[in-house]
């Protein structure tokens, strides 16, 4: 099958790349499609040292599934279209965080395309059963392809109480950024977003979001303006400190780049004013779909460019280029 | 009357110092113990830039109120021992956070010998009668010192839901430490220690608290051990480091110390693992009063040494050294 493999070679397309055989209770997929996000693009830089398959947002069809147990619980995903988590824990019986369903943070976790286990940039992928979501039919391919990182959006929910009379603001206007702001918009809750790109703001700006560039938010900074809630969506230290300049006393700071990797905080701020720093990283997958199935998420305007798979590596490079938002590979 | 002043020229223990006016709303109260805090020595090193006469924890009675209100709500207070929060707020009708009553948080406040009004360590001191807590006879002079430190432990529990299945662990064996070791042993869940200091940690275990030194915490970082709350009590960077490779995925890290500036921390942990950072300062006082009341926290083997007014820059002196724990002054 095709497959694009980050090597010692570095990036390249294979054709004659061995199909991945299931194994018990796993699923067979076929890939209709695939997003690039930036942790692929950090890959080919080093980061989590993996050398394979890259991808992990893709919606694709199950061909087959190994030894389908008795009951059938998972027999109605045959043929169907999917979505997958990305995470594939140990469940173990010992493993404290698999008794309790907590699967994204499993220490022994593999992670497709990412770590320990081939990913969705190629004609087929294996998961486990239990990490797929079925896709209705309201749900077109090019939405599904979104509903990986739109959920790690929704984990924002999960993890802190957003209201309706809350002040948030997202910095970054990137793909997570644009996420993110229209995660929270659903709060009923005022969104800003702060950018360098007058063209993702303007995107934004359709959703209901009030934009602003990086020389307006330090002055509002300087103005004494203060919010409820800031999300990190930079992956840069500059985001953070704004963060931490804008966020009100007892407000919260998401971060959601894992770009950055130290940062020098202001402590005593978090300490004096009571300041609430919080992690987030995969999320939810069941909202997600509803939530697209809804149209209360629009992800169409942020697809920046769409390659035949053919061009996957010359797709790599585009999405290196600053100003892209999600590029899309299309394998059937 | 007599105060405890820093100035130009250092800490002076002044015998003519004017006594202060209550204003309107505003109680005159007699001290008759203080205790010193971390808090007082930083200021004594710049912290702040206060100048004046420090101290924040203290129990006193009454004398007087200015401009006793018509209905009298106060009047119970007069010829009470009480205790008093440190912030006074602008309460302002225009004010976010007085109109939500968070009158910790207020921009404009003052704060009890820390800025912009002079505290404690003195014969008599002012506050607002709104700030004031009644001292009931089940609690000692010397336990109601306690109630401003203690109260800041208990704002961890309206911070954090700790539950009785929690495994948590204090870093640092101090004063701060002790405390809020004890707090949340109360939730009936398994509290750690980890101290320099063996006769402190000693305290510690005496109340149930399983103590370690810095070696073996280290140990169990190397075993894998993880923890679902750490309670930063060192001030030092080491300490934040220690319990960010301490904390398991999804668990909190609560920041007590106010003392390190500035730190780095490896924020793809934080994000990668979700942990939770917390900023924690000041507290509820009531229910501070009702668990010294119930005797459910033991503050007496927490005093180091008692002082007279009289030796108060000798106090000072003694509470800079290694290994103290609490230094109380005792005015009447």
């Amino acid at each position: 099958m095709r497959a694009l493999v980050y090597g010692a070679q570095g990036l390249a397309l294979e054709h004659d790349h061995p199909q991945p055989q299931p194994g018990e209770g796993e699923a067979l997929i076929r890939i209709m499609q695939a997003g690039i996000c930036n942790t692929d693009l950090e890959i080919t830089r080093g980061y989590k040292g993996f050398q394979g398959v890259l991808g992990h947002e893709f919606v694709g069809v199950v061909e087959a599934i190994q030894g389908l147990d008795a009951r059938g619980q998972y027999s109605h995903l045959l043929g169907q279209r999917v979505v997958g988590e990305i995470n594939i824990p140990c469940r173990g019986a010992q493993c404290w965080y698999c008794r309790q369903g907590i699967y994204s943070h499993c220490p022994r976790r593999a992670a497709l395309g990412i770590v320990g286990r081939d990913g969705a940039f190629a004609d087929y992928l294996t998961l486990p059963v239990e990490n797929l979501h079925l896709v209705s039919d309201e749900v077109c391919d090019e939405e599904a392809v979104f509903v990986e990182p739109l959920a790690a959006n929704f984990e924002m929910l999960e993890q802190v109480h957003i209201t309706p009379g809350m002040r948030m603001l997202v910095l970054g206007d990137g793909k997570m950024g644009q996420l993110a702001a229209q995660v929270l918009a659903l709060s009923g809750g005022e969104v800003w977003m702060t950018g360098k790109h007058e063209e993702k703001l303007a995107l934004a700006r359709k959703r209901g979001i009030v934009t602003q560039t990086v020389a307006e938010t330090e002055r509002l900074v300087q103005e004494g303006e203060r919010l409820d809630l800031l999300v990190e969506c930079t992956g840069s230290e500059q985001g953070l400190d704004m963060a931490l300049r804008l966020v009100r006393p007892r407000g919260t700071i998401v971060l959601k780049s894992t770009v950055a990797e130290k940062g020098a905080l202001d402590l005593s701020r978090i300490v004096v004013n009571e300041i609430r720093v919080q992690g987030s990283r995969c999320g939810p997958f069941e909202p997600a779909l509803r939530a697209l199935r809804q149209k209360h998420i629009d992800v169409g305007p942020l697809v920046s460019v769409r390659y035949a798979f053919e061009d996957a590596v010359e797709a790599f490079r585009q999405a290196e280029q600053k100003g892209m938002l999600k590029i899309l590979l299309k394998m059937h």
